[in-house]
């Protein structure tokens, strides 16, 4: 993007995603009972969950197959014409993708690779959520009534994924999709560790870190938003209670200021609870660029990070 | 818009207020050790002032006068283009405004009044706030060090102002700038009462409220965000040690779902303390209407309104 | 007491309330579902109940009855001689009580009328609660998992009762049971009207406000503890999805500053969920005398107190 | 102490600690512009502080020395008589001690070393803080203005020391002092490595863990409380903005289920900032025996515990 090129907006938010998971049952206990959300329906194989406070229908699928990972993972657009208008730009820089019917909760999708691998979509067509009489919330600006089981999540929040050249993997984003780069990481005489990357007023929908493999296509995590941070601490206490092994957190990232705490689904994918985050309204931000941890530590307050954090991802490898 | 319409985004943020006050050393006061924003300048009988998460140089400027008010209120457009193409549709609706040089903290500005008769102007070139080597944070992403003086405030976050017409009024803003409807009031058998409408992710960066009187040009309030709840219940001990009086709060609103705490600074302007407020991903949102108090509550949790809060505004009536 | 007694430390804590309801089962599910108490047993027409931190086996006996209101209050002493040398202390004073056998929970107790006409028994062999596997905390000093449903309060916390003559009321605690003074309201020119009192570090067991009408033994409220004003807040919003009235607050209280929420259960009592609250530890603590209202306001942050709360109780009068 | 004799209530609470310090400057600006304490006087090369929520007049004294470590703790008794009856238990168990005549804030004190090396002090009289006009309190109960300078600590809370043979301590402390063992941590074929004490309804007021070096008197922390949970996540980036290093943190404990941040200051000293924290209400609280980190994890989530923080103790050996 040159300096002079006005900033785009064209893609609205992080959709949904579809994990893949080895354990379709206890996965999907895990979802519900453990970390709080509502089944919205089971077919074809699938589960397809919600929040409590997404407004869509549903934001994740739950599927089980041979192994973990990241199924796909889907933006919706600010219009139709922005999606037909993402779709030329894509097809222009050589991407090769191909329409779907939609699936439970939107419509037509534009699905493809990107370079590092994982299958993302565009689309636009969404069907809202429409709370049964019981589940309507006192708040008509609300789309169900809140929910306390579990670590009660309240919304879809930003994925992270792993790319072996993240300067290529954050530009293709930035200039085909219109993400804007907020905060890259890059240790001295090192190639780029980490993107942080967002569509609008978040301090990142995307995150792009490291694949230490030879490999492409990997998930680093899923996160969820509670909205404060005693909710983050609050899971903390529910999932010792119920199980669940906490890799990592609660603390507070450098990069987005966000409070984390991360877990492991049965299935072995890792899912994070978020809380926070700096807002970006700034038209013209300028990436922060990090380049020693030492300026900016792994995390804000000087928690060392966990080696399983730089190393597992899912599908886990051989 | 018609429904085929594509949602705007041009306008990026709230950049600043201009607040009028009869007690300026007061005020100045109020704001720097109550509030706990940090004082950038004093010049041509004004303070200009900042809070810590602010980016910009300056978000409040403090005008000695002869009454309190609104002098203006600024939004910054997300690109040179956006400004040029924005003064164009205020004006090919009729609106009469002019270009002014500029002001501390930003370039030429465009200058008009609302049909709600406030002030406000709109403007690109932002001049950001560079962190002396005392302040500066250590965290590369946040303009300088937090502060823990008084309420410490974090950052601007939203104005309300008053208005007879308030669908006229929304309409404008609406129209001619990209503003988004996202709530609104329209009690039975009575005008519409209030509307919420914001740019991007927020729930709400402009609300108007019912003028109650016969008159235009009144400020309801202006809100600086905290970032927890937790930072309102603090703040709420810091007014009361500091003889500030409170006038509504703390609680949490319907509307917006913020959590909210007013007082009124020494000039008579009411301030805001807030945190959280629900955000809005959806480009295709559904206005919220509310119908009757009944349904929604003028609190989340049932408390009541204060009296003054439907009557007291800036400048006062005599 | 005269100034040269040592403090006595007679009594260890507030054990158990029975609390009676004309509509049994629904106070019950109330309990159960929104305020997140573990039903433990039912019989004899009772249901015993306790919060996931309360370490004896219950703490709330709820009884259908034909009106509302306290049953009984049950305080813990330090030891077997403790207890016998508080019933030879009532005696001493003129009271006239009976020895019961016990109930579900606790062994044989000294039951009798203090002079406001509460039931109070006091007693010392207590069980303690032994959680089943599944019921296990992943944390041994914890007595069960931690509870994420509805309000989820956490354990016992304090009892506020009305009287008729407050100063006569709690000085038979003080003198006979070795409750200490902590803050009296006295407005001018008007009986007192409230006291706190505690029996060890807390800043109340047992609040005594004034019974405005021309009767005895009347309950005000019961209160278990959350551990964060998050979970009151937190607590609110449950409500508001439950249907549950919420009567006042959240706030902070003047007197303790704790952090308060009331509502009605079903049959009519007036149930708080509270946190916090100062802790005494001085063993000559002063007690603070709250002469006027202008003072020290009836809520910390001048939230007014609704008239209902001065004059609803259980039993509700006819 | 046998099954039959009733728990001893005769210590009130922890009254004060001195730390010594080899810079004391800089230590005194650490705990005045980073913790957050107010400066009572100076005399006679210490400072004597106080936390805002104190209600005596000083629990802090900060005493230049050649090496950082513990001058001396002071337990204040429940009366007068307590005072001497302690004393008399202490040297019939063959204690020499000696009376002295007080010290800022305190009156005469019997000053003894305990088993495990370190200086502690009982007395009984002591000096409340009387605010002036300027730091009153809106509120009457709470001591002065509370304060949002650094971290803010509001009250001293516990004190941890080491010892080599941790039974030998703790039952020391116990049957000469009346504290009471809480819970302990003896992991697989070790000695105990770890005893919390308290003296009435809080989780610890003392601390007991196992000396790694062959000497005797060392302090490990002194912790002084915050409200909540949110006021230690404060505390964090204030300590990261003020360049204070932060060892462990924040988290929560396994044992007494706080909350807490360790960090050094300047003269080497390990701090605490505490929040929660069980409470203790059964007189015949059955101690808890950790014994296996397996069992309860070193902290509650799982957090790991620095080296440095089973190494590191005060005076620093050579």
């Amino acid at each position: 993007m040159s300096e002079t090129a006005e900033p785009m907006y064209e893609l609205a938010h992080l959709g949904h995603a579809e994990l893949l998971t080895p354990v379709y049952e206890q996965s999907l206990e895990f979802f519900v009972e453990v970390y709080g959300m509502d089944l919205v329906q089971e077919s074809g194989g699938s589960a397809y969950l919600r929040a409590w406070g997404d407004h869509d229908l549903t934001t994740l699928k739950l599927t089980a197959s041979d192994r973990a990972g990241l199924g796909h993972v889907g933006w919706r657009t600010i219009s139709p014409q922005a999606l037909d208008r993402r779709v030329a730009a894509l097809e222009a820089r050589g991407v090769t993708g191909e329409w779907i019917d939609g699936d439970v909760g939107h419509g037509k999708a534009y699905s493809f690779r990107t370079p590092s691998g994982q299958r993302n979509e565009i689309y636009y067509e969404t069907e809202k959520y429409q709370a049964a009489q019981g589940k309507k919330s006192y708040l008509p600006n609300q789309p169900q009534s809140s929910v306390t089981r579990g670590a009660a999540v309240s919304r879809i929040d930003h994925i992270n994924v792993l790319a072996r050249d993240i300067p290529a993997a954050r530009e293709f984003m930035c200039q085909t999709l219109g993400f804007k780069l907020r905060e890259h990481l890059i240790p001295p005489d090192q190639p780029e560790a980490g993107a942080w990357l967002s569509l609008m007023n978040k301090a990142h929908d995307l995150a792009i870190t490291r694949e230490p493999a030879d490999t492409t296509g990997r998930l680093h995590h899923l996160a969820y938003a509670v909205e404060n941070r005693e909710d983050v601490l609050r899971a903390a206490d529910v999932f010792c209670e119920l199980g669940t092994f906490i890799e990592f957190g609660p603390a507070k990232h450098s990069r987005t200021q966000g409070f984390f705490l991360y877990v492991y689904e049965p299935g072995g994918n890792r899912i994070e609870v978020f809380a926070g985050g700096f807002h970006i309204f700034a038209p013209d931000w300028e990436p922060v660029t990090w380049t020693t941890e030492g300026q900016g530590r792994s995390t804000a307050w000087g928690l060392d990070v966990p080696a399983s954090f730089h190393t597992h991802a899912t599908p886990v490898l051989p």
